[in-house]
């Protein structure tokens, strides 16, 4: 057994928060309040932001009641950060920790925390200061690599389920189009959870569309109307991040052709995210395109936005165990004596689902995001196929049963 | 006792669907069910619509184990509809009625639904036709005269209650301005609910704007400087259809003060529900005024629509049993000989929560609706108090409770 190094630990949040990213934090502190080789676990107040502002708050203290009650809490207990370190801001964060003696670092976030943590340790490894750095994976995107998915993807994928199981009652109900769009710049897995509620051929969402898969405005509108004529309804469930063969966001592809003025900031970007606009454009295509041939249609668009990731007593109780798992392992890899890493599941070969926490290498978690992949969309490239269902339902936990009469 | 009306019967949902409206319809079932005078128990097909094209369903062959999933299954399971009859359509109602020896007709919906059970009644009346009417009140606004509550308040209530307990903790996770937009055209009730699960003093949302209170833009500005100054962030719960003291919707407002093109239709109306506009010409108001002062300040906006009447999953088990009751009642109602009426909720002056189900006028509910009275407001006109937790907390059932540690 390799030795176990004494010294202060401090964990951190990133990034956009989820339901279940303070089951980590919790399992963290679970894990090193049992441990005596850690004197001190200082909780990093909104991430890498807290560590060299050196606003810490000691954790180790708090009762396993109120932890309990923090871990069923959506978002970042200890708050979160935008913060993308460079090297600068890595050495100021080295520095801290060599002045707090800290050796453990627990970093809680995306593809980005993972390359903060990498950073963060070749600094060490360079000064030849002993520190234990682990990331622990969080995205409701399920966008990272070397990991079968990410904790805090379940709970929204659950949340997306539902809402769509929901929505095609809805439209079953007083029939009209209805589009509803999911969060997702990169990748389209939370944009494929609508359909995981899907009972039967005729349930909505009726078409699907990801960021993998470029979008064609006409062949959306022959879409609808095939779907329309057939069911007298269509559903659509469209990811927020969906772009055209040439890679331009829909909305502003859209808003062009509609004749809106598009609102550009000093760099020439489009803020269109946190915005109704994608949905609205696509609503006022389809009502421009269908007013001759339906005169009463019914066409309406939601966007979900945060409710997504944060929506509270909803998440999926799979997700919550595995995150608190995720925790508590990061702790027992660093005290293993490796010198860094991030917590991956590995998926059981057998039919009953199971999972098991893993080490990976911060670089083949860093920077790089996963892909929908393909064998998950349909050949027409605008719906999801149940090849998913089997992928992602073990994730999301019992979704309710819609009851039909017609 | 009365001489009971032997004959058919006609059940039908109208307006915007619930997440408990198959409670009702199960209720009615249920209760009819056991009643040897009606032969049959018919379902519109899309509600009134459904009757005067003769689409109907038969309903008392359904098993109790599919009753209840049905009822467990938000939206209109028979359909619902739009259509608001005028009195020659009650007509055409009234004839089918007639042709197939209906004499029980129960009409789930809003105040016009209301309206429509009293016209086809005085019409039944005037042709000394033997008619039982019944209206079973149904709408997330909570905004019926007569009634203590709507049925399917409460699970919309809880609903907005629970996203806005996650928004807190995610504005706390990354700080900023969040405007969330809430369904309620003319009634409050709905947005009210969003302070529900507030915890302690800090907690958000820290301002609220009814459509009972008129909208003034530059005070809404001071509120949200005011918040942010003190907090560091600011969260906001809309109602969507707030207006400003001249009456003009703020989304129209605000996109003509921003330089956004309005657009109307062909008899002048701005066409603004089921879309995102307000939040965005809001969080657009906000960016403007702040963009001096904190330059990276991040504001956002979002529109829950439709996932308010119809997440699937997440209803108040008080609502679902009180719109069962509701049903049920409705028919007892009726057997006792009561020529029509809507079933109202009376709730108990005791202090532990309790609810008697009674007749009323279908007059008294009919067309008008019912605002959020001012004193559930604060004095400032921008926030909700406490008295409205005694009144509303009771039907959302029980809420998750947040837990912090900073």
């Amino acid at each position: 057994m390799p030795d176990v190094i004494k010294g202060n630990a401090v964990i951190g949040q990133s990034g956009g928060p989820t339901a279940v990213v303070n089951q980590s934090l919790v399992g963290v502190i679970e894990s090193v309040k049992k441990c005596r080789f850690i004197p001190h676990l200082l909780g990093a107040l909104h991430g890498v932001r807290g560590i060299v502002e050196e606003k810490f708050v000691d954790l180790k203290g708090i009762a396993q009641v109120k932890l309990e009650r923090i871990a069923d809490t959506p978002a970042a207990a200890i708050g979160s950060t935008r913060d993308r370190p460079d090297a600068a801001y890595c050495e100021r964060i080295f520095s801290v920790f060599a002045k707090n003696d800290v050796r453990y670092f627990f970093y809680i976030g995306g593809n980005d925390s993972a390359e903060t943590a990498r950073i963060v340790n070749e600094l060490a490894a360079e000064a030849t200061y002993e520190l234990r750095v682990f990331h622990i994976p969080k995205t409701i995107d399920n966008d990272l690599r070397a990991t079968d998915h990410t904790p805090g993807y379940g709970s929204a994928a659950r949340f997306v389920a539902s809402a769509f199981m929901g929505e095609d009652r809805d439209s079953a109900s007083l029939p009209g189009v209805k589009i509803s769009v999911v969060m997702g710049r990169h990748a389209g897995w939370l944009t494929a959870a609508s359909t995981l509620g899907r009972q039967d051929s005729t349930d909505g969402p009726h078409l699907v569309y990801v960021p993998e898969v470029p979008f064609h405005d006409r062949s959306f509108l022959e879409n609808v109307r095939d779907i329309y004529g057939r069911l007298g309804r269509c559903l659509i469930a469209v990811s927020e991040g969906i772009a055209d063969q040439t890679g331009t966001p829909v909305a502003v592809a859209l808003a062009e052709k509609l004749g809106h003025r598009v609102e550009r900031d000093s760099h020439g970007n489009v803020q269109l995210s946190g915005s109704g606009a994608l949905g609205d454009f696509l609503a006022d295509y389809v009502r421009a395109e269908f007013k001759q041939r339906y005169k009463t249609l019914r066409v309406r668009a939601d966007t979900y936005g945060y409710l997504q990731r944060s929506f509270a007593g909803y998440a999926s109780p799979v997700d919550q165990a595995e995150a608190r798992m995720a925790g508590r392992k990061a702790v027992e890899f660093a005290m293993a004596g490796n010198a860094d890493g991030s917590v991956v599941f590995k998926r059981d070969k057998g039919k009953k689902y199971k999972i098991t926490c893993a080490r990976a290498e911060l670089s083949d978690v860093a920077k790089e995001t996963k892909s929908l992949p393909r064998k998950y969309v349909n050949k027409a490239g605008n719906n999801i196929n149940e090849n998913f269902k089997h992928y992602a339902l073990p994730l999301v936990g019992q979704l309710p049963v819609m009851g039909k009469i017609c």
